[in-house]
């Protein structure tokens, strides 16, 4: 066989696209040797303000060019590896990769999440790949996983923690039992959360990220904005002390459930049993269980995030690709899409809730609100009502519920809300297990 | 591209064998769809005494046969899959098999363990695949991630819970404070332990997966021979009961680290701080902590046994090797071994340990013992004394020492176990974090 080198070009240097830089550069035998061929890092697209960066400061200079065609003209470029992030101008850059003829690697869980269907029919088209290991979980294993050692089940569910950040603050909360605010200040000192946390707190993030399991796992195309999707923001450091009272930990899941052809997506805070095993992972932890028919449950735990994980993900990638090149089998049989699947609208879905309320401290309350909520054919499977303030003459009344309609739990706390002895739903929180 | 269809001959129709085939009956059509082409079940070889199976009497009569020769001169059979365990007749099965050009795929722990070296090497002359993603953790993807999603790695370690047999007996034996005997007894009556437990409680079967994934983990070859192996069944309740009160809890690990270039590799009962990830795995569970210098620490966790979770294993591979097949690209490089690493003795070990022992009630013991420990360069970390028993006026004492070596210790058991005021040294166990 011709030992022709197999070249790559990286577009990005942060952290990521640096970590990756450097474990090419100074893992190049060790990773052609895997390959059975020389593995080369032909050209790095940056910006001006990279090159002052140290990780520039330690290569060679003409590795470098922060010219697009430039960059796109490298002779021997094989694969292209894409670690800017965002929509534009990665999007742009990928397609343009794509034409090229370039096997294009990623990172970027927003343009798989949102584009990954078009971008993998052009990849097929072109007789390339486009492989993402490193979009979902870090260096976990988990999109191969799903594309091969999971293929003779069908998948019944997935149930993730999935987003480092907010379950760095809700360990915080729960713990510490400050309040979102005061945890989110901490966790943006230490590094945990970035200054402008959007994407992270208000779930869209792990919105991404359930987009791409969801779509491998149910061999169909489920795009972001089918998915309901709830922050964290609005958790008070109440809802943790009552829930830890009823023997339940708040976590931010991202949930994928498929039952009689139709899917159920979202992402939302949940209330989950204190012994779940996902209850108990912790801090900037990410674990992953899927519910296969065959397999049972199987978790995958690990740091989903970060420098070294991800960069792993990504030379796992380059591995497989530049061994496909090797073998000269690159494009492999795409699974056929079944794309009448029926995705369950939120107010269809049927769930346990645990809801708080501050009431009036006067009799016959709780006559009234366990009318509304027996009028709307919600049971209650349990209560806790503390003393009463004596100061505001209001008590906070926590409910848990058997499983009830989404619909008739929105349609009760509205009727709750106008209440004249309600003074606040403060909070509903779905409760999974 | 050819439609040729892919054919598959089954060996063994036992629990696994009977879930693989009927799988491979009723998915057919979906694991076509994966591979491209059609797959086809074409010959089943069986014991007399399985054609009475319930499974067997479901399928059709021509898919049986009891003749060795007849089953290997199966027209159209591309794909040998070897499911009847142990090491005879099914290590001849297997050589047969890639002899003659086709593609196996087994479950055999035992067979891998003991002779994966040789049957690689034959197959990568023969051109054809050897694959066994199910005999390891059962369902569980651990093979594959080794050979590809961590193959940017140096891997520091493994440390696994990975026999189910063992760690539900253990987890009875914390839970119910049973001794264990009968948890044995109950689990041989659940059907969680085999009449003959031997293999799984003498740590055998840890000891055949711990070699496979530390020969893929450390591109080295390591033999079961060269593991270090202690079972279970001289754990007392009094062992738990201690442990627990230090924090501490009991489970049958196999671990393998590298470090220095030379290797740790060994099965054995470990106390874990209660509240590390891999104490909090229970039952029948199996869980695989792989540490790499890149991933930081992944956990694999989920049901390592039983026909539905190793049958999803078993058809993940066929699967693959339909979709080599299908690319015509069936053997891929072979990482070069690693051969020259040293692999340490039990002696050169280093780490710390929980010792319990019956002393005399009398004056002075503690100053003996604590002089033993200290003449032997072990220090004491911690220490229980419970008070003494009235009619046997002896004491029990629990020390857990901080990190010493194994050879200081053995030295230290037997001049504890030669000073009259010590009655017995009951138990040591070593501790992992």
């Amino acid at each position: 066989m011709d030992k022709k080198n197999i070249g790559i070009g990286l577009i990005g240097l942060g952290v990521i696209g640096g970590k990756v830089a450097g474990v090419l550069l100074e893992r190049g035998e060790s990773l052609s040797e895997e390959v059975g061929q020389p593995i080369i890092l032909r050209k790095i697209k940056v910006l001006e303000q990279d090159l002052s960066r140290p990780q520039a400061q330690e290569m060679e200079p003409h590795l470098f060019t922060t010219d697009e065609d430039e960059f796109f003209n490298t002779p021997g470029m094989d694969i292209v590896i894409e670690l800017i992030g965002g929509e534009e101008p990665a999007l742009t850059y990928q397609k343009k990769a794509l034409l090229a003829g370039k096997h294009v690697i990623t990172a970027n869980k927003e343009i798989i999440a949102k584009h990954g269907a078009e971008l993998a029919a052009m990849a097929q088209k072109q007789n390339v790949s486009l492989s993402y290991e490193a979009a979902v979980g870090g260096g976990i294993p988990l999109i191969m996983p799903f594309k091969r050692d999971l293929v003779a089940n069908e998948i019944k569910g997935i149930y993730a923690i999935i987003n480092g950040t907010t379950n760095y603050l809700l360990t915080s909360m729960s713990r510490e039992d400050v309040d979102f605010a005061s945890a989110l200040k901490q966790a943006q000192k230490l590094g945990y959360a970035e200054a402008d946390p959007k994407n992270d707190i208000e779930g869209i993030d792990s919105k991404y990220k359930l987009a791409i399991l969801a779509s491998l796992a149910f061999r169909s195309r489920i795009h972001p904005d089918d998915i309901y999707c709830e922050g964290v923001s609005r958790l008070s450091s109440r809802d943790f002390r009552y829930a830890k009272e009823m023997g339940y930990v708040i976590k931010l899941l991202a949930l994928a459930k498929q039952s009689d052809g139709s899917i159920e997506v979202r992402v939302h805070p949940v209330c989950l049993p204190e012994d779940d095993f996902l209850a108990k992972v912790d801090g900037v932890y990410n674990a992953i269980l899927v519910e296969g028919d065959l397999i049972g449950k199987v978790t995958f735990l690990g740091e989903g995030a970060g420098p070294l994980p991800t960069s792993s993900a990504v030379i796992a990638d380059v591995v497989q690709v530049a061994r496909d090149i090797v073998l000269g089998t690159v494009c492999r049989p795409v699974s056929r899409l079944q794309l009448d699947k029926k995705i369950k609208k939120m107010s269809e879905i049927v769930t346990r809730y645990f809801i708080r309320m501050n009431i009036a401290d006067s009799a016959g309350v709780l006559a009234q609100i366990a009318k509304v909520l027996g009028d709307n054919n919600i049971s209650i499977a349990s209560a806790i009502q503390k003393e009463a303030d004596e100061e505001t003459k209001t008590a906070e009344i926590v409910i848990m519920t058997h499983p009830s309609p989404e619909k008739g739990i929105i349609q009760a706390v509205d009727e709750l809300n106008r209440l004249d002895a309600v003074k606040e739903v403060n909070n509903f929180i779905r409760v999974e297990v």
